[in-house]
């Protein structure tokens, strides 16, 4: 289903390479999930595991070397990647620091070795081995990773547009039978655990995220587990999501009433269509994070948390942040989750989401768009 | 549900300390899901979303510090921490770091600040703000996390037995129900979507983790995730599911047989039965891992990735491994899955997988375990 070609792959490794020769690096050593699967298409929910760490070498010229596990190998062998080694993990005494250091000698004796290191990342490997690794390799070598793989994964290609837009579209038809599940009475964890399998009946591969709350006034935070306390007549239920279909997620949340709604609730939501068009109108090519989020804070004013959305893609949240102090400039083919909040009066919050990918001419909306009054249940 | 109280948290904060004092550190700095879940009961799926980082500071006296994002806070306020700080994150500039150093300075103004850095583990957090943050608290204080994490974690409390001895009766409901969604020109991937409904249907919280293969002799993996080939008479499906209830995993698997298998099939089926129940009698207190995987290894012989086994509890995988390099010497409280895989003639792999406790008087098995022969479906 995954839709990449091998020339999907060389596309994404030339671009990573004219950007790595700019900025001095002889490769990237790449530890995640999502930067490993951007250039080999190895797709496994095996991560969830932290006992073994994987490692992909980009050079600055070549192709990229897996040095990963050997549970890996038959997966690893089904992608385009040619040079795949192989150690048995796990290893206490060397858990594949030589092989990856000797690799990187190989294949990239030059330059500097960057590692992504920047806002939203992180190593994933033990940080002893990591101490092993630098010493090996020299640690004059080891570099940050000069913001490549922001750069590359934040603008989408037409395939992963239409993956999100897949996943989209999946969780807008389970959203659109939450009436089947939720109601007066029903406790939340039961409407959250039918919510994630009405996902699965319409076409989601899994559901890594699910977030929500419910209550008179909003909700206190958007963070929350369910809880066993039941929906009350005069709630509002909201149900966010994280759904992937072929690797890829949709992010956006969805509104409903028991019965019909406070005022103040009403008003609240009415505020929230209108940021979210306000997002829509500002999310434009050469527009910069702050500016669509501007646009939205001034309708809704104050946020408690400050971002008002963020990008999305290969995780439920990317770059850039749609905060006051995000000045990343927007450019066609970045995907982004619209997320206004606004506060209840007298009580707690409300959250809307919609997902859009920049076009040319602006946005394109990739959820089903919510309208017109909230959806009463 | 979690069913742990202020007391529990206070009890395995008493350990820690004790365990640091004997380390000479004066702090633990943890940033992972599970560590700052341990001490805090902060539970929340909130954590799919890379962007931010958070963080607890255990001091070696005293009560932990959560420093997180202000979006925690109405969440970290439930539990028993009473010193929460927080920031607006995300914040490019300085995203918690000069918050975190304060904070340390303050709660631990001596000895080492030991961060798990072994097998296992890794720095949730991006690399160059570590970096920063070592020069603010002064790199000569930063040392590795002495393995206490892994020494607390390794053995449950009644608790969190009762919680993964829950989350298995769930995944063995489930199980139970393959043959209502799995069969003869059914897509795996089908397969693999209707099984986490039937998981969520018998009481999973969310189902983080499900993997399998199927083929008339066994699969070629046991982390790939699913394609559209339909099952076929003769094949052997395999599901592997770590599914959550109240924070804490199952993770066992189940093989079917659809219509007849292969007689190889059947030989190797009951070598993993055999091999199973050696590593049950192996598996008691004051034995060590490796014994356990050598009981299993005498019989199953030459995994491709020599481990046969490991533990389990908050993660879906956690120490210590099976394998013959291990040399854990295992206690009452520690939950492990045994693992046996064995090659079938002329094939690819069967393999099978069970859950226990260690009791003083050997394994209790949490998993309801199969026997006999393969089940048809």
């Amino acid at each position: 289903m995954s839709g990449f070609t091998a020339a999907d792959y060389r596309g994404r490794l030339g671009r990573a390479q004219a950007l790595m020769a700019e900025a001095g690096l002889g490769a990237l050593l790449l530890t995640t999930e999502p930067d490993i699967r951007y250039f080999t298409g190895f797709l496994t929910r095996f991560w969830e595991s932290p006992t073994r760490p994987w490692f992909l070498v980009v050079p600055v010229a070549g192709e990229p070397v897996a040095v990963i596990p050997a549970i890996g190998r038959a997966l690893m062998e089904r992608t385009w990647i040619e040079d795949i080694r192989c150690w048995p993990a796990p290893a206490p005494g060397d858990d594949g620091v030589s092989l990856l250091a000797e690799t990187i000698g190989e294949v990239a004796p030059e330059g500097l070795i960057g590692t992504p290191s920047g806002h939203g990342t992180h190593l994933r490997m033990p940080l002893a081995d990591f101490g092993r690794l630098c010493a090996l390799v020299g640690v004059e070598r080891m570099a940050e990773g000069a913001g490549v793989m922001r750069d590359l994964r934040m603008v989408k290609s037409e395939v992963e547009i239409a993956a999100i837009r897949t996943a989209c579209a999946v969780a807008g038809r389970a959203f659109a039978r939450v009436g089947e599940v939720a109601g007066e009475g029903v406790p939340l964890a039961r409407v959250f655990r039918d919510f994630q399998r009405l996902c699965l009946e319409e076409g989601a591969d899994w559901v890594p995220y699910l977030a929500g709350g419910a209550g008179p006034l909003g909700y206190a935070d958007v963070i929350s587990p369910a809880t066993d306390a039941p929906l009350a007549r005069g709630d509002v239920l909201m149900l966010d999501t994280g759904l992937v279909v072929g690797g890829y997620y949709c992010d956006f949340d969805r509104n409903y009433a028991v019965g019909t709604p406070a005022p103040q609730v009403e008003a609240a939501w009415d505020s929230l269509l209108q940021a979210t068009e306000a997002g829509v109108q500002a999310a434009t090519p050469g527009a910069r994070a702050c500016d669509v989020f501007a646009a939205m804070d001034r309708i809704v004013g104050g946020s408690e948390t400050g971002r008002l959305g963020h990008g999305l893609g290969m995780q439920l949240t990317e770059w850039p942040s749609l905060t006051a102090a995000d000045r990343t400039v927007l450019r066609p083919g970045m995907v982004l989750a619209l997320e206004p909040s606004v506060g209840v009066p007298g009580g707690g919050l409300l959250v809307h989401e919609e997902n859009l990918v920049l076009r040319d001419d602006g946005a394109e909306i990739l959820s089903p768009r919510a309208q017109g009054p909230l959806t009463r249940i």
